[in-house]
Parts: structure tokens; C-alpha cells; sequence
């Protein structure tokens, strides 16, 4: 697999922790230098390694956080 | 890669849709028979294909819920 460059501009939040301690985060990711976008994801501690995930643009994080607020969890 | 056997049982939501038609979901999904687990994922028309994703428990979908009305977006 080609270099991945990412930059994590800003940590929202994390949302689980696994025993072995990685965690599934929200980032704001700058990926391959291009403009960042939110990243919900497992990262291995200290974000040496990264699991699979979903980009969202933030029109999509709202539309979530619409539907989050609308199902009964 | 080894077959994975799915079942989608509750499409809670779409939070976006390509120009292509693929979706991104938020399901309630059965890998393997197991037990079923909140999916968020892209989804080609019909769920033929699927792209990356993150599963995610009751618990953890109700941590990215409170996480996502505390931030500003």
C-alpha cells in the first residue's frame, strides 16, 4: 500500500476504549495534505496505527447527529 | 478474502449519497449470525458492494451522539 500522509488537526472525541487500548475516535484529519475532514475511526494507542473507518464531510456529520438525535437508541 | 454472511436488519438512515448512487447508511447489522451491531458504511445501490465502515455498539453510538451535540459543527 502507498504512503498515507495525515495530519490530526483536532482530537473531538473519543467514543470506546478496547482493552488492548485502542480506541475509536472522532478527528478532524487532513489527509495527504488536502482540506481535513471529520474521521470516525480506531486508532492504536498514541495513533501508531489506524483501523478502518469512514470519512465524513461536515454536511454529513450533521445529517448524522440529525438522525442520532431522531432513533431511539 | 473469506465470504462474510450479512443480514441488514433495520436501515435506520441515509446521511449521504454519491453522484454514483452509492449511499452512506446507518444499519443495524448481522455479520456471521452474531449477534446484531449498529454499521456505518457506504453502500453501493441495491448493497451489492460495500465500502469501509465502522461497527459500532448500542453504547458507543450513544457516546457518538452525546459527543456530536456537544460539539460546535
Amino acid at each position: 500500500m502507498a504512503d498515507i500522509k495525515f495530519e490530526i488537526e483536532k482530537e473531538l472525541g473519543v467514543i470506546a476504549e478496547s482493552a488492548k487500548g485502542w480506541k475509536k475516535e472522532l478527528n478532524l484529519i487532513s489527509w495527504n495534505g488536502k482540506e481535513a475532514k471529520y474521521d470516525l475511526r480506531e486508532w492504536s494507542p498514541e495513533h501508531e496505527k489506524m483501523g478502518k473507518g469512514v470519512t465524513l464531510t461536515t454536511q454529513e456529520l450533521k445529517s448524522l447527529k440529525e438522525l442520532l438525535n431522531k432513533i431511539y437508541l
